[in-house]
């Protein structure tokens, strides 16, 4: 059974089951309790270690068997994955078991940076350690899912030899090529939006609360502006990979008149405008530059320093 | 007929059709135009006008009658429409005019400030001007569809008179109270979000410019994160109103830490990172404060000056 993504469905056969992949799960934060949970909910073997004890009581309950060291984990599973708080934590947690990791498999789904991944990438190699890098894109609920989004790059023969055991984790995965640094790529540029966007929406209601607005009563049509994005989105991409940004149905001057209408509000009521601001500053960078009645797009050149 | 959001159906039976309200509408740029083909689409008598000629061509081949003056558009309708740039333009168009609009009634879809809006409820009123204000909250191609957003506010009863002509614009409308200025503190609040989800996108695609991604490559991994936004913002709205922050699932402090990861990667590929990074401050005088193991909605504190 391959689903639409390439992957076989985690929903097999008896004699698939019976040869469920042994998986070790390092860091039981709350990414790593979701990754070791979905693992067992689809059959594999399971061996998890975290560096504070306590956190694997649900897990050990689920079938799971709790290593005593990381050389134990890692002896327990040709593959092993490892998700905790930073390529630092990483490179702590698998440094001393280097001997013991030698042939095997890390996919590392930590969130960092490309370099950084990279750099990891290089040390594993170094070490006769298979590596993928991956970054998770959605939130711990989703693992297991239909809803998770999980990407993955390094080396395509590691990736494919594993795919059929990351299915369990659900949802879409996708190979981004033979970077290492790319998933991490991805996810930073990713996070990146999520986070302005979550910013801006912090300050929309700390501005509908000046305005005596409920953030319950905003949230319905924050949920509209938020629908009506993704269309502007795709367009927006195309030209920017064309290098061209048509004006004709909204300009860079008049975003930028909207732009001051609201910090103008903003500051009439004692905020901070300072997030849209920084926008704004962009925004007259390209007027200036004699670019203001061309497109929105027009902008992806503007953020240099 | 009535649809879920109280209006009549703008596809009615002859007689209503036959009674459909004559419309003038003042200001012909995009969004002028679609108003007024809205109205024609949906069997009203339009009058029309603009300040600059030669943007009627297409109304008028559609049976829209063109105006002279705006004397003139204000004694062929009972209900008058403006949309143009802002309130200093309304304000210059409608005041001439002062005498043929007493008695009548005036619905303002420009987009301005809370302020200029219950401005120009205090003017028409001391002229005896019928006066409810509006915000449309979606492009024009929507206009006349199911997916038109717009939103009243100000007197209900001129409101109640009219909704059954308004309902031509299509789709969602709501009437957010008495308070003139309610439509467009939303309008305020919601484009806020919007432009800076906007600029928080293109600084994305520079990120992504800058680490060898195609923009298309990374737009439907844009429209996943947008996915999963509406489902997190009711929940900060949730708790934004209760004034209750639980850091039990993420908290400010791994928010910050991850908004400093990608100002990281910004700077080293010389990238202005100031949209994030006055977030980040945002988020880092909250820390200071003692609030960084509680969740991002206790920010709606910290966005004051
Ligand atoms: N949670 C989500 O919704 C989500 C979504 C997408 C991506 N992610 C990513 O997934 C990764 C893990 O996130 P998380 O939510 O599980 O929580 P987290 O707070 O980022 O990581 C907690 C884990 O890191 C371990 N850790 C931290 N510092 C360590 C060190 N110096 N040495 C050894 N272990 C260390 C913790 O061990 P102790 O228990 O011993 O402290 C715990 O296992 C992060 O990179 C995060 O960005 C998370
Ligand atoms: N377009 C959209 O997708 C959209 C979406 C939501 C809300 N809105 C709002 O709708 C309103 C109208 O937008 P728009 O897209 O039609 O384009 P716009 O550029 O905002 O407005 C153009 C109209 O304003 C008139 N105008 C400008 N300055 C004037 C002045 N001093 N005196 C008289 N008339 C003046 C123009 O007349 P001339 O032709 O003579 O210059 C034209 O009729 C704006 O408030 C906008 O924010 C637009």
């Amino acid at each position: 059974m391959v689903n639409e993504w390439g992957f076989s469905s985690p929903i097999g056969n008896d004699s698939e089951r019976q040869t469920k992949e042994a998986v070790s799960v390092l860091g039981l934060g709350p990414m790593g309790q979701a990754l070791a949970g979905a693992f067992l909910k689809n059959g594999h073997p399971v061996t998890v270690w975290n560096r504070t004890p306590g956190k694997s009581d649900e897990l050990t309950r689920q079938g799971a068997v709790l290593a005593e060291s990381v050389t134990d984990a890692a002896a327990a599973s040709e593959l092993i994955i490892i998700c905790v708080l930073d390529y630092n934590a990483v490179r702590s947690i698998l440094s001393p078991a280097v001997e013991e990791l030698k042939g095997r498999t890390v996919i590392n789904l930590t969130a960092d940076t490309p370099e950084r991944a990279r750099e990891m990438a290089g040390w594993a190699s170094a070490n006769g350690i298979d590596y993928v890098d991956g970054a998770i894109m959605t939130p711990t609920p989703t693992i297991g899912e239909a809803t998770a989004v999980i990407l993955y790059s390094g080396s395509e023969d590691v990736y494919l030899r594993h795919r059929q055991t990351l299915a369990s984790l659900g949802g879409k995965a996708s190979y981004l090529g033979s970077d290492p640094g790319r998933a991490a790529a991805y996810d930073i540029t990713l996070l990146n939006l999520y986070w302005t966007a979550m910013n801006g929406y912090m300050h929309s209601l700390a501005l509908a609360r000046a305005e005596n607005i409920a953030a319950s009563d905003l949230a319905p049509y924050a949920h509209g502006i938020v629908a009506i994005m993704p269309a502007i989105m795709t367009q927006l991409a195309e030209e920017a990979d064309r290098g061209v940004y048509p004006g004709d149905r909204s300009n860079i001057i008049s975003a930028a008149a909207s732009m001051e209408h609201i910090t103008h509000v903003a500051e009439h009521h004692g905020l901070d405008s300072s997030i849209l601001g920084a926008g704004l500053t962009v925004a007259n960078k390209a007027i200036q530059a004699g670019f203001g009645e061309e497109g929105f797009s027009r902008l992806v050149e503007f953020h240099k320093r």
